[in-house]
C-alpha cells in the first residue's frame, strides 16, 4: 500500500526458539525496542517499526512442523507461510480453517497475532475455535520460554493465558509455536452469485442460507452495485449476471459428498429466485468458472487502488447497521469522493467500506474522521473487525474504548513486558 | 455427589446487574469473600464457599434474552439454565452447541466460567469458539461494570479480555451477561454404536469418521467393555450388539438434510464393518432407539456410584496415549478396585475413566494420587478437560504447572480483583 516507512537499522531472522530467547533478554537488558514481523502484510503498521525499533523477522523460523493426523492437531514453528502449511497438511486430507487474500505470503504467527479473520470465519470460526496453545518467548530478563495452552482440544487445568496473545498484535511476546486443530479439507467446492434489489432481502437470504446450506455454508460475501460497477471499470471484469443488482452476495458451500451439496445448493437457489428474494442467479459450473466469481469479490479491495487514494476500513457492525454505514458516509461526504463502494463478510457482520479520491486531500480525511469511526461505535460496531489497531487506529481507538479496559491491557502487557521493549506504539499502551 | 459440604450462613440471589456491582463494592470494602453459584453442578468444587464465603447465587438472574435470529447472536443474562436457553432458541431454528449431562440444571455463566465441554464439541468448538463477548463486574472499589468482547463475530479492537473469563471459574469477576453465536438447530440426527476390538482401530475409525461423514458429525464418544459390563450390571441396561467388545464407539451425526445424513452414516457403516474395523455395528431407526444408545453413555458416570465410592478423572490426553491411561491404573491398584472403567469424547481426547472401590479407603487413594495425575501429566495431557480444577485438584494443579504460569495468573487475578475476595482457595492463587 506504501502506507508506512519504517525506520530500522537493524533486522535479526532468528532461526530458533533459543535464538529469540537471547535476542529478547538481551533487547531486556539493554532496554531496546523490538518489534516481531511475520509476512509484514497488514493494514495497520502494527509490524512496521516507528522510529529505531530492531525488526524480528519470523520469515526462517521454519523449522518444527507436525500433523498428528488421527487428531487433526497440528503443531509448527510460526514462521511458515499460511499457505505452506495448507499445502502441507492438504496430504492427509486436512485444510487450515482460515483463509484470506494474503495466504501467499502471510505467516501462521502473523495471523495468530492479529487473530486474521477472512473468508471462512462463518464456518470455521476464528483463531480462538482453532488455536489451543502457543510456545511464546517474553521480553523479560530470562527471555522466558513458556507453553500456554497446550496441543489438547479439551484442557482447562489454568487459565487460558494464550488466548491474550491471539489478536496481542506482537505486544505481549513472541510466538514461536502454534498448536491448532485442523479441518478435513472438503471434496466438494460450490460457489454461486446472486443479484438482490435491497439490503432487508440479503438479510432474510442469509438466514434462508444459513438453514437450508447449514452445515455445509463456507462463505457468505457480500458486493454491493458500486463495488461491481468498479471492478468492471478498473479491473474490466464483468458481472456474469444480467441485472446490474443493487447487492451481490457470493456464497459458497464446502462438504464431503458431491451430489448431497449440488441437491443442497439448487434448492437454495430455486427458492429464493422462485420467491423473489433474489433477482438473478448463477453458479459456478466448475473450478474455473468459481475462479472468476472469486475474482470479482477479491479485486475489490486491490482494484479500488486504480481511483488514486483510497481510505479503506474494516469495521463490524449488527447487521441493521451494515447497510446504513455507506449511506451515512455518502451523506457525510456529499459527492466529494470519486467512488464509495462497500464489500466484505455479511455472514460475518464484517463490512469493508472503501472511499476513493484522485489524490490524498486533508480535507476528505477530515470529514471522514473521527466521524465514521464514532459512527461505527455508537451502532454498537467494531472499528477493527480482522486488520487490528497497530499504529494507524491507536488514536481512535483511545479515544472510543471504556479507560478502565485500556487500563487493564496495559497493566498485562507489563506483566509479559516489564520494560515495553515489545513493539512500542502500537494497540496496547505501555 | 456428597463430595463437599459448603460452610456459608448467607446466600444473596441478585436479579440485576446493579445489585450484584452493589454487593461487590460492598464486600470490597468490608473484605469479605464472595463465591459465585450458579447450578451448583460442579465436580471441582469451584462454586462451594470453603469457609464463611458469601454464596452470591446466580439463579435468579434472568431477566435479559435477545436473539438476532438474522445474525444467530443470542445475549442473555447469565443465569438462564442451559436447556431453557436452548429450548426458547428452538423457535427460531437455533440451537446452543454446548450439551452436557447437567443440561437442566447448570446456569449458562456457569458454563462459561468454567469453559464446560461436553458431547458436541469436536462438532462446534468450545465456549470459546462461540462466546463473543461477555458483561462482568468486578469485585472493586466501584464494583465495576464492564462489557469485554462485543456482540459482534468478527472484532480485533482490543485484546480479547473476555477470553480470561472463560474458564476463570468465578475467580476474575463475577459474569452477568453473555454474547454468544448459536447454531442452525439440526433437523435429521443419527446415531450408531459399534464394538471394535483394539484401540487401534477405533483410532482408524475416528480418522474414517472425520473424512466420510465430515460436516455432520456431532458426537465421537467412547466407552470401554468395563464400562458396558458395568452399565448392565449396575443399570440393567443391555448392549444393543451381540458382541461384547472391547471397546464401544457411540457416533452422532447431525445434518439438514435427512437422506443425506442416512447415505453418509451407511456408507461409513458399511466401510467400517466390511474393512473389518469394527466387529458389529447398529443405527438406531428412531429417536427411542437413539436415546436408548446415549443412555448406556450417559449411565457411565452414575451408575458406577452403585459400586460404593468412586474416585472420577477428567483428563485430555494425546490420543496413543488414551487408553494407555486405563491400562497403567491397572497396573498401579494392581486388582485392588472394584471397577475401572474408561469412557469419554475420544473425539477430542477427553477421558474420563473411573475407579470404583467399595467405600473410601485412603490406601487406594494414596495409590492413586499423585500417580495418575502425574503420568497424565507425563504424557503431555490435561488433568483437567472440562471439570476445571476448583478447589479439588488446586494442590495437584500447583505442584505440576510451570511457576512462571501461575505467577501471570495470580497477578491477573490481581488485576482484577484487588483484594482476593473472589472465590479464594480455588485455581488461582491470590
Amino acid at each position: 500500500m506504501h502506507w508506512y516507512k519504517g525506520n530500522s537499522s537493524c533486522v535479526l531472522l532468528p532461526e530458533n526458539t533459543q535464538q529469540i530467547s537471547s535476542i529478547l533478554s538481551h533487547c531486556y537488558k539493554r532496554k531496546l525496542a523490538v518489534v516481531p514481523q511475520s509476512g509484514n502484510t497488514g493494514l495497520v503498521g502494527g509490524s512496521i517499526p516507528m522510529h529505531d525499533e530492531i525488526i524480528l523477522s519470523m520469515k526462517k523460523f521454519t523449522k518444527n512442523f507436525e500433523l498428528d493426523s488421527t487428531s487433526g492437531i497440528l503443531e509448527c514453528d510460526s514462521g511458515f507461510v499460511l499457505e505452506e502449511v495448507d499445502n502441507r497438511i492438504a496430504k492427509e486430507g486436512y485444510m487450515v480453517p482460515v483463509d484470506l487474500g494474503a495466504k501467499g505470503s502471510c505467516l501462521l504467527g502473523g495471523v495468530v497475532a492479529t487473530n486474521a479473520g477472512g473468508i471462512r470465519l462463518i464456518r470455521y470460526g476464528s483463531m480462538h475455535a482453532n488455536v489451543t496453545g502457543l510456545e511464546v518467548v517474553l521480553p523479560n530478563e530470562q527471555g522466558q520460554i513458556l507453553r500456554l495452552g497446550s496441543p489438547l482440544r479439551k484442557d482447562n487445568a489454568d487459565l487460558h493465558l494464550h488466548k491474550l496473545f491471539i489478536g496481542s498484535e506482537g505486544q505481549l511476546g513472541v510466538i514461536t509455536k502454534v498448536f491448532m486443530q485442523v479441518v478435513p479439507r472438503p471434496l466438494s467446492v460450490h460457489s454461486a452469485l446472486i443479484g438482490v434489489n435491497s439490503f432487508e432481502k440479503c438479510q432474510q437470504i442469509l438466514k434462508i442460507g444459513k438453514q437450508m446450506l447449514n452445515e455445509i455454508i463456507s462463505s457468505f460475501e457480500f458486493i454491493d452495485g458500486e463495488s461491481m460497477k468498479m471492478v468492471k471499470e478498473n479491473a474490466g471484469l464483468d458481472c456474469p449476471l444480467s441485472i446490474l443488482s443493487n447487492f451481490f452476495l457470493l456464497i459458497e458451500t464446502s462438504g464431503s459428498n458431491e451430489e448431497h451439496d449440488s441437491s443442497k445448493m439448487d434448492k437454495f437457489l430455486t427458492k429464493i429466485l422462485e420467491s423473489g428474494l433474489a433477482e438473478d442467479g448463477v453458479l459456478a459450473k466448475n473450478a474455473s468458472e468459481a475462479d472468476q466469481l472469486w475474482k470479482i469479490r477479491e479485486s475489490c479491495p486491490l482494484a479500488i487502488r486504480k481511483d488514486g487514494y483510497v481510505f479503506k476500513h474494516d469495521f463490524s457492525l449488527p447487521l441493521k447497521y451494515f447497510y446504513e454505514l455507506p449511506e451515512a458516509v455518502r451523506k457525510q461526504l456529499n459527492g466529494k469522493a470519486k467512488r464509495i463502494i462497500s464489500f466484505g463478510h455479511i455472514g460475518d457482520g464484517n463490512v469493508h467500506i472503501n472511499v476513493s479520491i484522485p489524490e490524498y486531500d486533508q480535507k476528505i480525511y477530515d470529514l471522514l474522521y473521527p466521524f465514521v469511526y464514532e459512527w461505527v461505535y455508537s451502532k454498537g460496531g467494531s472499528i477493527s473487525a480482522e486488520h487490528g489497531i497497530g499504529h494507524v487506529k491507536r488514536t481512535f481507538h483511545h479515544n472510543l474504548v471504556n479507560p478502565k479496559i485500556r487500563e487493564i491491557s496495559s497493566s498485562i502487557k507489563k506483566l509479559f513486558d516489564p520494560k515495553g521493549i515489545l513493539s512500542p506504539y502500537k494497540m496496547i499502551d505501555f
